[in-house]
């Protein structure tokens, strides 16, 4: 059982939710809280056991927490995905396995692409491919086509697996916070196109990938993870292109799975992660 | 205010220990806890702020808590140190100076080494160095006089900062859980002398160094911290004696950090470290 | 073009080898060498650009170096592999999917298992898939099968990805400098079976992976990469194998770049790498 | 014996070079090339040991190389630093102990500063302490004393270890090429002032520090080396600049090794590295 509470932060709030959970006989096998002192904000997260069931638990809880409490118990444990894709395979094919063999704690409802390069590799492993004909510089049309797609799946959240375009504030108001991209730098390094060939040409000495929710600000959502590999001056922009695909794809997984666990709450431009 | 807390689990400490705390009107910053289910154990540390005096609040936990549970409530905030040194200076610089600029977390009252090659650093910054005059190879007197040295100082921690005589289980069964270790290898690989050197040997692409606590079994104590570096195949031993210092220090002083601001619970053979 | 060559060291080498190939109005794009000293043995890696064909190139080199020298000029540029499975799938999805796309560098002809669990996902690619169905524990038919079926194929790498059988020294020398294991442990820690529990029980604070040839000594032979992951007190046994898989599936994919791009040289126990 | 060589690239320069050392009886010991295929550079740093003397070998080599060629023959072994600080001590205190240990590989001739926090520790270690009585904020006042007092030690190397104020580009272009700074983050993410406080605001997951070449850009020169470390939602700008000192620490001693083992060579905004 997974409990996760967001709260304004006050005195008493662990003793009132632990003292729900023991009069229940729930045995706290994790609890995790943080609080962001400058926006006064409380967050935790709990895994408990408990013997039997134990109904109203929600609104026990809301009972003992101040009135802007959210709070979410046993969130929905398998999370429905759209993948938005181009042309790279390497963080779809990471998915797709992972969804194959059960382990991506998600379900892969539709890949959605404006290429038919990553169609077959869907087929092979028998889901659903969309390709958009619109071309991407009509990009209304291109857009309304878009959630047209993605609404006849009404998924929990879009991924954007390198997918190389830039969707409009009005596209990602649609969807708030259900938007999750992997950007191909160590934000806030290199934001926009082509930051491999910006890195390279900046003769950085390590290149990086983010994995962060979209928001209306390109690149400037809050970030859900981030790593690094060390290059040299022998690395080209196309060598750093192949090098970064390997933290891409970590990244992204990583990202993902935090989030397909109800690991992460999302507040501003700031994420609370509770590993 | 720091508490912490090590009893047998049961259902209900989280209430328990936060209904005591916000019986006081303290604010918990952070709790961090952890069972260990397999050894039936349940560790807590808390930072909490109060606006005024609690008295008796270790009494107060104690009377909701199972009987064997230890809790500690703000442990002594400076802690003591003894530094026990060969020749390399690493280790003892990296103390020396941070205790000097007060970021160490503890104060050194003494090194204590059987060479006088760390004297000079030692005077420098007014710390007591003391040269064990018998040669090492006559242990017991050895340890007799090492034991005589460190009891004069009443030390809490023996930091063993490139310590290079292993001392005998008789000498460690006296300061049981207080003595620290940096062992240049990541244990448990390459245990026991020249760590560098099987390295080399076995020719392993990376190197490391670990923390860990003193127990009578050689480089088996429960661990603090590790970390490693990468090496090539153009790495000669004395290359990786050299990289590996910048780790030993690093790991060392992370270890120490650790310990001094009491995130440490040492069990059996392990460690719960909550940063 | 590609170059590799070994030899015992001497005077002269370089010049000697680059002479061969100034004549030959070649273009030295990268070169990398290395002395092993105490073993007197010189290695180079050159990467070369020429405008026109140079007939003779090997013997040309032969005639100016020692006479011990192996040269290899252009290794064939996709070799082929067979893989070796059990039921663990990341090490195996991650050789499909880049073989599917073309990024291996290698062609994978076959793959064989003792179980059928694999058998789909290589339909699904199109491999053929191998299920040995003596019991391996009948080892001398066990190994007498998969030497037939692998020589059926020809192949110049065999690759166990988490092929969880230990092969013996007969079987092994068989194929000596051509079989490439993945060890779940940062060796030589943790050699043998079930790492990731001894990883647990001894309570480290980092876990890892090992690429390496195999030799007849278990866990003992060259060791082509490494890498690590950190792991707090909370990870379990079963955390540690989950996290695990991710650097065994980069480990592995790692070490199989640097042999299949001419990167390796092996010589005793070690490998010299030219990244 | 070190050489180390740059010049515009052409077929051939490998064998000459080699060639010339081969005639003088020179064993290559190690040997790194690169070339810059868009600059057309060539790059090549050599170690050799040879049995006599070998006189005249700059100008044997530079008749064999292009016309703007440049040779450096065993540059000076062990260079002159001064070092810039403002109060924070970690990095000045890491050098000095390094200088006092004789394993910088420089002489620390004076530490100059603006503020008198870090005189005693250069007193502790013998070291000469200047402090520059003019407000920082009458620049072309301070800077002339600053000038001045460099000047006086002809130093080959000015080393800013968190020195907090912006040197105008005139001054900076009055010592190309030999001006080393720290930056407390990852650049070009968070340039310029408050990096950790940019950090925090922005929720990254990972901060870092860069080692450069001071050029007039602000934080834009020549990158030498680069780190990061990871961190949490829990971490406060405050944690940030605590956890950052490490890493800053490890990234300036290890730029300034490269620099003074002659490993670096500097065009345009890029470094040339030979580990």
């Amino acid at each position: 059982m997974i409990i996760l509470i967001q709260c304004r932060d006050q005195v008493g709030l662990v003793a009132a939710i632990s003292g729900v959970l023991a009069a229940g006989q729930m045995n706290i096998v994790s609890l995790r809280e943080y609080v962001d002192k400058p926006a006064n904000l409380f967050f935790m997260r709990v895994e408990a056991e408990q013997e039997s069931d134990m109904p109203g638990l929600e609104e026990k809880l809301l009972r003992v927490l101040p009135p802007d409490a959210v709070v979410k118990v046993n969130p929905q444990p398998e999370k429905k995905i759209v993948v938005l894709v181009t042309k790279e395979y390497h963080c779809l094919a990471d998915i797709l396995i992972r969804h194959y063999f059960r382990s991506l704690g998600a379900e892969v409802l539709a890949v959605i692409g404006h290429y038919d390069t990553l169609q077959d590799i869907c087929n092979r492993f028998d889901i659903p491919f969309h390709k958009i004909e619109v071309p991407s510089s009509a990009r209304v049309l291109f857009e309304q086509q878009l959630e047209d797609l993605i609404r006849g799946y009404s998924p929990d959240y879009i991924v954007l697996a390198k997918f190389m375009r830039i969707l409009s504030p009005g596209f990602v108001a649609k969807f708030p916070g259900r938007i999750i991209n992997i950007h191909h730098s160590f934000l806030p390094a290199f934001a926009g196109a082509q930051p491999y060939k910006q890195a390279y040409e900046r003769g950085v000495k390590l290149i990086g990938a983010t994995a962060h929710f979209v928001t209306d600000q390109l690149d400037e959502g809050p970030i859900l993870a981030q790593q690094i590999i060390p290059v040299t001056h022998s690395a080209t922009a196309a060598d750093m292109v192949k090098a970064g695909k390997e933290i891409e794809t970590a990244v992204l997984a990583r990202g993902l799975r935090l989030v397909l666990e109800d690991r992460v709450f999302v507040y501003g431009n700031k994420t609370v992660v509770f590993e």
